[in-house]
């Protein structure tokens, strides 16, 4: 018994540590790595934020640049499952691009709406926007607001 | 009485030279240091530069993160004496929070209406809004504008 | 004729050459090197980007930082020919801050204009704004966005 716990111990950690390699090698070959953050309610920052994605992976190329959009804020709203722009960020995902959206906002507004928003399947929940940005601003992003 | 003289002059330089040590130490424990700007007019952002702020010492702990807020521009309206945050400010202040405020702006409106606007007593001028968070990131702040 | 040839390659790299050298030392004595970003529509952005680029010439003198300003987006105003801070634009220029503009932003507005719109003399088209102020950073500029 002791010994299957052991086997199954030892595959957990092997399962993370995959995972975590999986992640950090998603875009081994990138030269650029660029956190884009929208925290603004406008609808016209969204489209701007991802026009600067598209221009990114148009002059990078797809393989040589790493892009990662956070939301916090209002600028949440682009995360929404019904957002204008969801077709584009299916297709920015579809290269790479990954989208993070703030847990604390999310949180927020759930006490406003009654319930918690409903978000893009591409949006990953991470624990605070802000502290997302300093994580990859860590691992050698560039921050560029929009 | 010259020796009077070059006594005080040295107690000046030791009382000085302390200050500055004290402002250095402020948060020895700090593992990352982040200055938030606000120049913008809208209110919501007011309410998000401070959230921001709160995320950070909720994510990080009081003592692990240094945090400066900025205000120049149309921004320095949070750091007026009757803006409907400053209980917040007191808050993070007490936090460990720091507030500056561009003497370049005060100095704009002062112009426009005729006397200084009236600032938080927890709001520090300095020189100018810009000079000052580059002299942060000199210093090894990350520059995050909410 | 081969050596009329290699004469001409040989005047046109010295020349490339040339003009490289003569860019990075526009400013040689800069210590800080900030490259300011305008994307937003609102006018009082523009009054304030250009403030900011007049503050950093009067806090350090205008031979020890080097500024240079980028539009993209909706921020490419500033640099229409027309704007209302065509003034200030010279004389900045004067003192030798560089003024950027987006080719895709200018191709964008162009398709719904029917026509490229008409930018200020001052304004040197880039790529994308997004990559000069990547390639800035690269530099050792830091970046701004007031």
């Amino acid at each position: 018994m002791k010994k299957l716990l052991s086997i199954f111990l030892f595959l957990m950690a092997v399962g993370s540590g995959y995972q975590v390699q999986a992640a950090e090698d998603d875009k081994p070959f990138a030269e650029e790595r660029i956190v884009l953050q929208i925290s603004d309610p406008d609808p016209f920052k969204q489209t701007l934020v991802l026009n600067v994605a598209s221009n990114l992976l148009k002059a990078y190329g797809q393989d040589k640049v790493d892009v990662e959009i956070v939301a916090f804020g209002p600028g949440l709203r682009l995360m929404f499952k019904d957002n204008v722009n969801s077709g584009r960020i299916q297709t920015l995902t579809g290269s790479g691009v990954k989208f993070s959206a703030c847990k604390n906002t999310i949180a927020g507004m759930a006490k406003i709406l009654g319930h918690e928003p409903e978000l893009n399947s591409n949006a990953v929940p991470v624990s605070a926007g802000v502290v997302r940005i300093i994580e990859l601003q860590n691992q050698g992003f560039k921050l560029i607001k929009p």
